[in-house]
């Protein structure tokens, strides 16, 4: 089998579960007699808005939960990892469905975004509420009897929470229709990545994995806190994963990313105009000020004209090459002859290893 | 000290808990090392949109454990009463902002609509998250050590969960620009009304009590389950609320209710219009099929009008007066005599009485 089909393979099975998890979910609704119409809309909002995407996140609970193991799952695990994986979906589906719309997208994953929907429009926000708590629902039914159900409830709400925070200074700081540079800097750069986005795309799917493997938090065991450590590679590696997302929005080509870029006229907080903005010129500075954010075609050739005098491009290797040897200096720190009690799972630095090979010189 | 100083006081009393909260949860962002902007949003966030409303879920709370324990509280009880009671009101709150929102409200409390600020906008959605994310934040700093953190967490989640269904059927009965009656019906009305409005107002707020006083689900303890006990006295209760509270947008003073009443014109779906539905001759159909929803002032009068010659008046006094028998009836099933280990809590029928003694014959 090639490794095309092998991945096919494993998105196709991981998508299976998300049909039983589906019908659940319109089940319990119909269990409180909703009218027909109701479930038919409950339906449509978790099908177009979950699964369609690339399920990086989701599939990486699974893999996760593997390499932990160390073995292949049962059915049973598979089965129950995979739910976690789709949990985490649904936290991101919550997540895109209410940013369109404070972002007035128009398109997501090639088709219109769900708030433009013909009858939908403000019914969204109740809509991505519904996917919320879907997450809570579908871990209650599923791991109510296990000792770290309250650790999977906490962290969800825990993950939700720091996004929320990142997508706040985020919003604050790069309002679409307010361009002021004063605003921008690394620093709130990297705040905004962490907050929003590594947190619960690198964080949550590992941490998950390790709750579900009866990885102990420092409390209850001897030595460094197994969440702290994982914490403390996978929030770097989620900023260098954003780092290349904002470079590949300038620098990647249409057929590599799926999508033209429009970081620059929609006047995001980006890492490539923030690391404009740390090495131009007085010059420079003024013509970054007059066309950053513009909904302009010579604006934005203007500002490209200006990453390139920048050398922007010389500048993403170097923090590409440091960023991975500095990720590799904190996966050496994980012991690799970490003891455990028989069948019980320890951190293994291939968890991380893994998710960095998948990252690194990525170009799409 | 008379009823009124009484009141003033107890409001005053609780509302200085939410001070604490507040800077609790600023404090808690600040942490993280958020920008100060980003601390004097949240705030202002928290400050316009919890505390200015009538309060009576919260202080429901401290009511009802007072209530239960049989005593007055000591200070550190009567700290995390409110704290709770602060938490309904957070969901309260996190609902208002977002439905205010999805009907495109213009005044809310006698002051503009949240997301009417000016910078504010759709930023509102993000904003009603993180009002209910603070709910999971303060529940878990204030009783993570508790037996019933846990029923606290699924509680508010699962009352989260009910009050978002509610609003997808009412949202699909009767948005606000499509008028179709055929839609409409007690049964409907009922439907919406219990999910929408009854779990959240009604039996929240004691349970929340009722798990702070140490009363035991069902299995844990022998009898009846005390929590469905009060879901079956407390949700029909919510439900007598919102037929008052519907039929007073329609036959209250601007005096009584503090506002103009707007159901008819906004395609509410209103005890009243469904009553008159189930009551109307062909001819008097014809007249609400073509006059409810209308942005018009000749429509709402042609409405009223049907509403009284249907006599919509004298139909409410003897929903009420069956309502309130019914009520009753239902709070005598709770037994007097409750036996219950030393010094731990049990229901008491005094619990619903205050909450229909407050609700019976009101007029505002």
């Amino acid at each position: 089998m090639s490794k095309a089909d092998a991945k096919a393979q494993k998105r196709q099975k991981f998508e299976a579960v998300f049909s039983v998890l589906l019908d659940e979910l319109v089940a319990h609704l119909a269990s409180k007699n909703m009218p027909q119409v109701a479930l038919d809309w409950y339906r449509r909002n978790l099908e177009y808005n979950v699964p369609g995407g690339k399920l990086n996140r989701g599939l990486s609970v699974v893999d996760t939960v593997e390499i932990l193991k160390g073995r292949s799952l049962t059915d049973d695990e598979y089965f129950k990892a995979a739910v976690l994986g789709w949990c985490v979906e649904l936290l991101q589906a919550f997540f895109l469905v209410s940013d369109d719309m404070m972002d007035s997208s128009i398109t997501r994953r090639d088709q219109p975004c769900y708030y433009r929907l013909e009858g939908v429009n403000l019914i969204a926000v109740n809509d991505s509420f519904m996917l919320e708590m879907a997450i809570y629902y579908l871990i209650k039914k599923h791991f109510r009897p296990e000792p770290y159900y309250i650790n999977l409830v906490e962290l969800f709400m825990e993950m939700t929470y720091e996004t929320e925070i990142g997508q706040l200074i985020d919003l604050l700081t790069a309002p679409e229709n307010h361009v002021d540079l004063n605003r921008f800097s690394l620093e709130r750069h990297q705040l905004i990545v962490i907050h929003k986005t590594a947190y619960y795309s690198f964080y949550l799917p590992v941490a998950v994995a390790m709750y579900m493997c009866g990885i102990q938090p420092a409390s209850a065991a001897a030595g460094p806190d197994p969440y702290e450590l994982a914490q403390s590679i996978l929030i770097p590696l989620g900023e260098y994963f954003q780092v290349q997302d904002d470079f590949l929005d300038y620098a990647g080509t249409p057929e590599q990313i799926g999508k033209i870029g429009t970081d620059i006229v929609d006047n995001k907080c980006s890492w490539c105009v923030n690391t404009a903005l740390a090495r131009a010129t007085p010059a420079q500075r003024a013509v970054l000020d007059e066309n950053y954010g513009r909904k302009d075609a010579a604006c934005e050739a203007r500002i490209k004209a200006t990453y390139e005098e920048i050398g922007i491009r010389a500048l993403y290797e170097e923090y590409e090459e440091a960023a991975h040897k500095r990720i590799m200096g904190l996966i050496e720190t994980i012991p690799v002859t970490s003891k455990a009690p028989a069948g019980q799972a320890v951190l293994r630095r291939e968890v991380f290893k893994t998710f960095l090979d998948k990252i690194y010189k990525r170009s799409k």
